[in-house]
């Protein structure tokens, strides 16, 4: 099988790649290296199965070209920032929304059907149900980010629909583990590097968030694809939250992190129930669905955080590249 | 109140402009003109309280001219063609999504705050819940058009949670009555003109369909907004759906229209549960919570499509433009 990863140098893209070219299938990556790390694709770029390909999601002529001949596509590809949506408005919908629809056209003009996408736990807003689950009240959006994902998520239905695409929509919560560039564990581990005796905490401290080690990430996206759980679904399109079973505290995770740093810093908590407009002060999915086809996650939250930060410890030209 | 409108030489647009001026508050519309009536502008261009603007809502800049001194805005101007969507898939991506996107920019480069927002039922898709409430399970959109209403209305709502705006989406069921130009009225009426003796249906006519006159409509939107329910919303956003407290079936309306117009057409189906790809067999909103606030339909459907019929025999025109 060809697969076309977009954000193929990302976090969980370039993992994808590695994972698709240990069992022997075909690569195409593509990425605009906007936040993508070329050394994430050192071992990929040694396969002869593998083909990288430079480009802009906004450039759809490009994208076309570059995924002749592939069978199924992973879109990655996303201004993944939630947090500074505010300070430029148009990103989330150009990079998000109008690279999704770009990716939908060059599929179709190359009668590529499959497709796998992540979104984001994001889309539930402050859910009116806890944990969440896929088929939750028709959420209001409070952030740019959500609201581009969503958008991109009704796209890929549409085409489904309309178009006999098989779809599939994983609304992840946050991803941790080896290539990790962003998010909490990368903000507190740069900022103990900096100054050990204290860690600035951006809300209160008790926001609950779930995260999912991104090889069980990996392993849920390939097993329900693979078993083509969409082809049954009334619109040849499936929704899978993302997520393990559990959820922790900000101040939890600090707690892991300084135990296995070795230190003990003043924490000084910005205060508030959200971190900044638009933070969700309580994220935890129903993963019941996706458990139903057969796949768990097999590392906690904490096993996961430690992994991360075992990773950032050896890996930290990471933190001056950003 | 100085209001601004986009889609303002639209059916419901210029009617709203008729309302407003009638009322003595002022008005900007704005129109592009691709599927506006000039003619809809006749009564509006005669207030000097009415300045109508010719131009684009992907002209950002011309559009941020436009609302200067506006105080409020109700966005209307759409690509309303759910039916041919899959012939020009990125239509109603820019037409609905990014022409949304630029208003709100528009509005925050003026400091207007509040805007009300012409959505549609069909975000509910295929509902799992009939009578549909706002907060039904979160659906899998099956139109590009729907697709693109819904990523406007999330638009609205990271605006009215990250700049403080004031939200008012309103999903529609069809809208019936004067100056009407668009649906199965129309199309019927149209066919019924040409050959008197037959009329082709899209679909097997079984389709259960909601439709809500024209002035009921700029009521509810009115009462609404001028209640300012939003402000105490939790994200400073309300979504409320507008409909009557029933529905009909096509062959419903095919009588009433016969009746009226003393024929009896050989009625052509072409088959199937659906009239085309993404058509939703059944729409019935549930209405309770626009009712909660104080207002109700005045006419049942009935009566809006014979008002709607009337007035296309008094203005056939506007047969001829489309």
């Amino acid at each position: 099988m060809k697969y076309f990863i977009t954000g193929a140098a990302g976090f969980i893209g370039s993992s994808l790649a590695d994972r698709l070219l240990r069992e022997e299938q075909e690569v195409v990556g593509w990425d605009d290296f906007s936040t993508g790390q070329e050394p994430f694709l050192e071992g990929a770029r040694k396969s002869p199965r593998f083909q990288l390909v430079g480009g802009d999601n906004l450039d759809l002529t490009a994208l076309t070209a570059a995924m002749a001949g592939c069978e199924f596509v992973f879109h990655f590809a996303a201004n993944a920032d939630v947090r500074f949506g505010l300070e430029h408005p148009g990103k989330d919908i150009q990079q998000n929304t109008i690279a999704t629809f770009n990716v939908l056209e060059a599929m179709r003009a190359n009668g590529i059907k499959g497709i796998g996408f992540s979104s984001t736990g994001s889309v539930y807003g402050e859910a009116a149900l806890i944990p969440t689950p896929e088929n939750c009240p028709f959420p209001i959006q409070t952030s740019l980010y959500a609201a581009s994902k969503v958008a991109g998520e009704n796209l890929i239905q549409a085409y489904c629909e309309g178009f006999g695409f098989e779809g599939y929509i994983f609304r992840f919560v946050s991803i941790l583990g080896e290539r990790y560039t962003h998010g909490h564990v990368f903000d507190f581990y740069r900022q103990l590097l900096d100054h050990p005796d204290h860690l600035r905490v951006l809300g209160n401290g008790a926001q609950r968030k779930s995260y999912l080690y991104v090889e069980d990430c990996l392993n849920a996206m390939l097993h329900v694809t693979r078993a083509h759980t969409a082809r049954e679904a009334k619109h040849h399109v499936e929704v899978y939250n993302l997520g393990t079973e559990e959820y922790c505290q900000v101040t939890d995770s600090i707690g892991w992190i300084c135990a296995h740093l070795g230190l003990k810093p003043e924490l000084q908590f910005t205060g508030g129930e959200r971190g900044w407009v638009g933070d969700n002060p309580f994220i935890f999915l129903d993963t019941a669905k996706v458990r139903g086809t057969g796949w768990k996650s097999a590392l906690t939250i904490q096993q996961g955080i430690i992994r991360t930060l075992a990773w950032l410890q050896e890996n930290q030209w990471v933190l001056a590249r950003r």
